[in-house]
């Protein structure tokens, strides 16, 4: 058997960019003047997976969807943003039916092969009819253009956010590419915001869950823009083999290959969303070491990464570090006050719990970046956690104290 | 016996109110221009009491005002602000030392009977020399004026905050005093902020423990500005029964009056805190009633208190009641999509987990107010919370994103 390369190649791409797959995005009115309804669609039906979020209040897509993917098979995922059918009663699954229905009559497939997804303002019914009279002209458009797609996911995000990724299975090359939005309602303690992956891999369903469990758990669950875990957060896989490889049946070497692969592209879009957070001037990866175990890490880094004392700080570039010893302090970990480091860069600036002021004026112009990466050495253990939040600026709260106007 | 009326008296007044304390406040140095050293001192020896941040980085004057506090007496507290002695390591345990033990030398007392607590930045060593030259001025000022001394804890507080409440003990009158502080930093998982109360009713130390830890659940235990629990969140009680009652020694009727008043100073020190929010126009009373069970209650209330997006929606005065849904759907409470129902004021806007449109045009010039009331049914239980939160607004950002400059 041919050597097997684990590390994946990061290239650009979209949902179209592995073989099998076209897309669209098309504006059908129920956002004012953006494009509002995306399709995804496989030529042949693929082994399918999702993630979903972990809020009680899910939407009847959310819902709709998660029992279609216990089939482990799907054909197209069709997405609106601009409201999110979610606390919409019984008339949101209609609605969330009817939107699959008038996708799979255009398509001529079956309506269980149609996942849905919708995004956008809570509370209000669907435009049900606006989205199913956009139905032919979304279908009519699709082709290899994966960017019209992930343009029409967005809502408050700034720029459209697609990532791909080559994997060498041995016996041939596969494709990975995904498409996602933001920008807010962004918490890692659920299975996250929107994304479709789509992969020209051919990998049996259950290999495939356990696959985007993986990724989704190191990537799309270790990021943070403002501590709200969505509604309607849901991640999609296609996997339809036109690659023409052998199918991926056990998690042997090439099944490592795969999810290295779909981690790449899973951490990419991840970290745009992060980096388009609302009102977002600069990424922070906060990476925890020496914990007592990786759940204490966890619970650390995200109390730092969800800390708004924290995130404004950072906003302002400002060395106070008294903040982040605060969050760790009330994060529920396992924390030695006397043992505690943190860097900034390359650069400590606490060791022992207390400050070195010596080491300050090294670590300042470091703020400043767009990326900043900081340390916490907690001295007790060997657990980890790397994440991803962004600084609070004036602009999150401008976008979010005049959302509905 | 005397009949009690269990219902205490709110009145005006200040920590000087009860017969037998005097207090100062003055500026010693450590900020640049404002009173940063305030000082209570009953006349004689009290039945001292106290609750302390949950924070595991405790601050140094934390660690020591709670050993002082096991002996259940105390004399004199000493706050400064400006600086809060956290985080500080070995030096900061003595320079909490030296600065009880500077007061209690000009005080002719015993160090054992000054409790001490600091406010301010964390992380930097306290600037002892200053403080220690300010305690001849702050030791001479003292007398019947409580205000000086509320406001030289204030730091990022816009008004000091103090209240008083009279309280008949059926043997005679006992009234209650007290100020606090916020204004960031604040968080209900906790024992909270800096406050201090004074009375002039007799109590054993042991009740008055009891009695403080009914009155902060209730309470400061309720409150959040941002979600951050402080590193030196401090409430001092000290009772030196100068109004000449009998001792209150067996939790009794007197005991429950004694309470129901330190519950009407602490709960409106408490509302104050969050009318005081960093960048606040509008205070929010979340109630949530038919939880489960009373903790289940709290999480839901606590998850709502706390969501950026619901606390920048009320910033915009918008009726995004789908961010209070989300909130819950996250909060780890159980709940049923089906039975949540959400009123603001009066007006219903949610019934069945779905919004009634012909409410919306009532409820939202509610939402304009200063004083918004929210109330949120589960329909599952006989639970119940009821906590008060602030809107967080681009002023918030402002002073948390400059605060070292």
């Amino acid at each position: 058997m041919a050597t097997v390369r684990l590390q994946a190649t990061s290239i650009d791409g979209t949902v179209t960019t592995p073989r099998g797959f076209r897309a669209a995005g098309v504006h059908c009115g129920i956002k004012a003047d953006r494009p509002d309804l995306a399709l995804v669609v496989s030529e042949g039906v693929a082994s399918a997976a999702g993630t979903f979020t972990q809020n009680r209040m899910r939407s009847a897509p959310v819902i709709q969807s998660e029992a279609k993917l216990r089939s482990g098979r799907a054909q197209a995922v069709l997405i609106n943003s601009g409201n999110a059918n979610a606390c919409t009663g019984v008339q949101g699954f209609a609605d969330a039916q009817a939107m699959a229905e008038s996708a799979a009559a255009a398509l001529r497939i079956s309506a269980d092969l149609v996942l849905v997804a919708s995004t956008g303002v809570i509370g209000r019914p669907l435009p049900v009819d606006r989205l199913a009279a956009g139905i032919p002209a979304v279908v009519g458009a699709l082709g290899s253009d994966g960017m019209a797609a992930a343009k029409a996911i967005m809502t408050t995000d700034a720029f459209p956010k697609t990532a791909a990724a080559r994997v060498d299975l041995g016996d041939g090359v596969a494709t990975i590419g995904g498409m996602a939005k933001g920008a807010g309602m962004i918490h890692p303690n659920m299975a996250t915001m929107i994304a479709v992956i789509t992969t020209d891999a051919a990998v049996e369903p259950a290999l495939l869950r356990g696959a985007l469990r993986t990724a989704v758990a190191q990537t799309f669950n270790c990021i943070s823009v403002d501590g709200d875990t969505s509604t309607s957060d849901s991640v999609f896989l296609l996997a339809n083999g036109a690659a023409g490889c052998a199918p991926i049946a056990s998690e042997d070497e090439r099944y490592a290959a795969f999810v290295a692969g779909l981690t790449d592209v899973a951490g990419r879009l991840a970290r745009m969303i992060v980096q388009d957070g609302e009102g977002t001037t600069r990424v922070i990866e906060v990476a925890v070491r020496g914990a007592r175990s990786d759940a204490d890490a966890r619970l650390a880094g995200q109390a730092v990464m969800t800390s708004l004392l924290v995130k404004t700080a950072f906003h302002g570039a400002e060395l106070n570090w008294g903040r982040i010893s605060a969050a760790l302090g009330r994060s529920g970990a396992d924390v030695d006050p006397e043992k505690v480091a943190i860097g900034i860069g390359d650069v400590w600036v606490v060791r022992d719990g207390v400050g070195l002021p010596e080491n300050y004026a090294k670590a300042e112009p470091l703020l400043r970046a767009s990326q900043v990466r900081v340390t916490i050495g907690l001295g007790l253990g060997t657990g980890v956690f790397t994440g991803w939040t962004c600084d609070l600026g004036e602009t999150y709260v401008r976008i979010n104290s005049g959302y509905l106007t």
